[in-house]
């Protein structure tokens, strides 16, 4: 077998290990007396144990998922089969906020493109996978976030681990401040980081500005957050992080997964929402005037929710990208996502972009199922924002009441447990999309309220009645008002500057590498 | 904004800090006088002209890169379409190494669960993201590699990081024995384990069991390795290392990614190389006897590569699958593939399963082309697999070779150099497939021996001149005989067990998570 000089490499092992004397007593010992005899075959360890003590932790504190088999149909939306193709239900709980990923755009772009182009990239980026359908999705999103350039990766939990680990490997000095809600991905990438870091508590800028006041201002710092976190739909004050940010000269890295498609009047997220009226007069040209969209340093998002297909990005200037581009091993060692997907990903960001009626159609729903829960004193954690979740707070109630929705009202939504959420704040957790109309509403409204009285779940006047939770009967919260104002929410997209529609867009010229002279 | 209570959370970051002695007297200073006087202002950290000077970096030393706009035609393979439609070029480095991308089967079973399922998943496994689709492919996977079970991430890259990082984080003890040429994901993944680890040279398995032999065989243990090394095409003997892991104690990490589809009568790799002839006898089913493939506890593979879409995998028992997938965040937290993606890659496998002829005219042809380059003085770095390395040795002239051959003679071979590989290794690798044909490679040699001459490019007897590098001009080195040997080179889809012809495969049920009394 080849060895010898092959061993020059370059996307190296660090030879410092947690136990580098022990590597180097080993390498004294080399030609001596193994310091174990192995004649004596002591007993191996024993994996299988360990795995399975683990798992079975798992079936104990109800923490153990089954995987609901949910096949959704395009033309059926919003029902999918289960096994067996004619066992119906109606999904109210999947991430294709605006269900794009049955719209008929895009799914024809996606399929031309399979006719055309093959089923798979056949490299990575730098090695025979990157194409023009590429380039010109990575345009879509530098222009959907008025940003000079965007780069696209297998998901946003690869964008945001690769973004935020490579700030810190080549920024050590760099100090982290992480709002403790922040997403997994963000966690992981903060902790690949492995700089100092800070953990603020939920949207507590008060507590964020004590952080930050700690380090001078020449320090390297990062504020990462989310614009809506998922799970309970709180949103972030973009415009005050921006402050402060500016103040002690830090980075912004905000995560739009859960807000992109959904907020501004192009679903370009809450940063876009921020400067609403601004961003809908001057439709995809950017603001001449200081905007928060413009002050956010990164912005990842997804292509797999709004966007309806799959993949993840970062949108920031040139000079970021093109440092992101070069360094980060997620992006360079990585297969690039199939043509179909850049294809189907960028008519959906185009499709939407001009309809803003998907995102109102989507806003006046959540608002009916919020309101005819409220009727019910049905517990549902307050928020601005288009997230339902519905506080069950013990996790086999939980998973109890998504089966009996499941298997008695032929509704789908899941059980939402840890790790995803706290334990003791388990929930139902339903989106509302363009197309769950009213009268599907009143039908899940009704189930709602069956199973609450099956398994006398606690309502609101329950919660109360112990002292609130999560801003559930909780005489002392004080509510936000709704992202989407009532004026917003009549709009059209006739109020939407023409440009919007088919736009000719900038190709990023970071997609391919920045020539020089 | 919402705060106090949500609080609760539960993936979590955690709170210890790599100063957390900082973050302690922050805790105490935090009603006092701040530590910096703010109102200094002194300037903020030089982010961009850190981003600018790492960039001019890669500038100096030649290694930032520009990507090829390349558009692989489904229907002219193997032509691509450069920017312009009407600029085409022969495709001779994808990694598509079967060339399934375009297959017919394979495109037609995307479009169609296009056409019925929509364009995305539209959620994580465990919310609204599971469907037939996906449990059918990793039923096709366990299969293929004759394990329990398999389990599908976004790419291979996060399989290896998923399942390294959580061995490691699961088992502090654990220690690591690492190929030193093994893939940045591995590198990565390990590296996220934060365990003990030994990096072993290249395939020097008498190095490895140096190192084993350090440990109480008590010890938890991990080999993690390649069978075909990518960028060199050199092979492990994984017999080998299994034996020593049985001695040892260790568990196996095999990673497939280059030799899924290429070797072993079905397709499942080096693995199944080692016992071809049991395997073909045996067809789909699972061999009684001891094998080598049956002793890797973990095989990471991708779809990306001979399987023509996007994604990876690892198979392996059932306890480790429901393992990983119980606890991998980067599984747990990630929007699951499209239908489509699922359902190509399945049908990629079982197409590929049943025909060897696919195998085995991509070694024809990479013997042809090898054949051709030594007569020619061309130095390729020798190894028994499908690889064709042309050791170049100079990033400005790999990259004046690929630009040549690119406009001059409309055959596109990338320039792989630093950080894929070594400085001053850098090459054109060149990947046949069952598509090149012998014409293709007259052309392709032809147009070789002329840049070499044009760019004045080193041949075999100018490294033998040096002393060899790589095994190329080196007297001394024994070349391995290849995998595939001449009498497997003369069989033919009927030489297969007529029961992998659309087989009847189990449903792994751990995909869904299983139930017990």
């Amino acid at each position: 077998m080849l060895s010898g000089n092959l061993a020059i490499k370059t996307f190296r092992h660090s030879y410092v290990t947690r136990t580098s004397t022990k590597f180097a007593s080993a390498a004294v010992s080399r030609n001596t007396q193994p310091i174990m005899d192995h004649q004596t075959q002591d007993s191996k360890f024993q994996y299988d144990e360990l795995f399975e003590n683990e798992i079975m932790k798992k079936r104990k504190d109800k923490s153990y998922r089954f995987f609901n088999n949910i096949n959704r149909l395009a033309h059926e939306y919003p029902l999918a089969h289960r096994a067996k193709e004619s066992d119906k239900v109606t999904v109210w709980c999947s991430n294709d906020y605006l269900a794009l990923s049955k719209n008929e755009e895009v799914c024809n772009a996606m399929i031309k493109s399979i006719e055309k182009y093959g089923a798979g990239a056949g490299g990575t980026r730098n090695i025979a996978g990157h194409n023009k359908l590429t380039i010109n999705l990575e345009s879509e999103l530098a222009t959907l976030h008025k940003k000079d350039a965007a780069l696209v990766f297998s998901s946003c939990f690869v964008a945001n681990d690769a973004v935020l680990s490579l700030l810190g490997q080549k920024m050590p000095d760099l100090v982290i401040f992480s709002d403790e809600l922040n997403h997994a991905s963000m966690i992981i990438g903060i902790k690949h980081a492995n700089v100092t870091k800070h953990i603020f508590k939920h949207n507590d800028l008060n507590e964020l500005e004590e952080m930050l006041k700690m380090y001078p201002r020449s320090r390297p710092k990062l504020i990462a957050f989310e614009s809506v976190y998922s799970m309970a739909g709180s949103v972030a004050d973009i415009s005050k992080i921006c402050d402060l940010a500016e103040k002690y000269g830090a980075l912004t890295f905000l995560d739009e997964v859960h807000a992109v498609g959904l907020y501004g009047p192009h679903g370009a997220g809450v940063a876009e929402h921020c400067d609403f009226e601004q961003h809908r007069v001057n439709g995809i040209n950017k603001l001449k005037t200081v905007n928060v969209m413009d002050r956010v340093d990164m912005i990842t998002g997804t292509l797999g929710k709004s966007f309806g297909t799959v993949g993840g990005y970062v949108a920031a200037s040139q000079r970021l990208i093109d440092w992101v581009r070069s360094y980060a091993p997620n992006f360079i060692f990585t297969t690039t996502l199939p043509p179909s997907v850049m294809a189907g990903a960028a008519t959906a960001i185009r499709y939407q972009r001009s309809n803003i009626d998907l995102r109102i159609q989507q806003q006046k729903h959540t608002k009916y199922l919020k309101d005819g829960l409220r009727r019910l004193d049905i517990p549902v954690i307050p928020n601005p924002s288009h997230i339902v979740p519905i506080l069950i707070g013990n996790p086999d109630l939980a998973k109890q009441a998504s089966d009996i929705l499941m298997n008695k009202h032929k509704i789908y939504v899941q059980a939402i447990n840890f790790p995803t959420v706290a334990r003791g704040t388990e929930r139902l957790r339903i989106t509302p999309t363009p197309g769950h109309t009213d009268d599907l509403s009143d039908i899940l409204l009704e189930a709602i309220d069956d199973i609450f009285n099956e398994l006398q779940l606690p309502r609101i006047k329950d919660w109360e009645r112990q002292g609130g939770i999560l801003g559930i009967g909780d005489s002392n919260f004080v509510a936000e008002p709704n992202l989407w104002t009532e004026s917003q929410l009549e709009l059209t997209n006739d109020d939407l500057n023409p440009n919007v529609k088919d736009p000719v867009i900038n190709e990023v010229a970071v997609s391919s590498g920045i020539e020089i002279e």
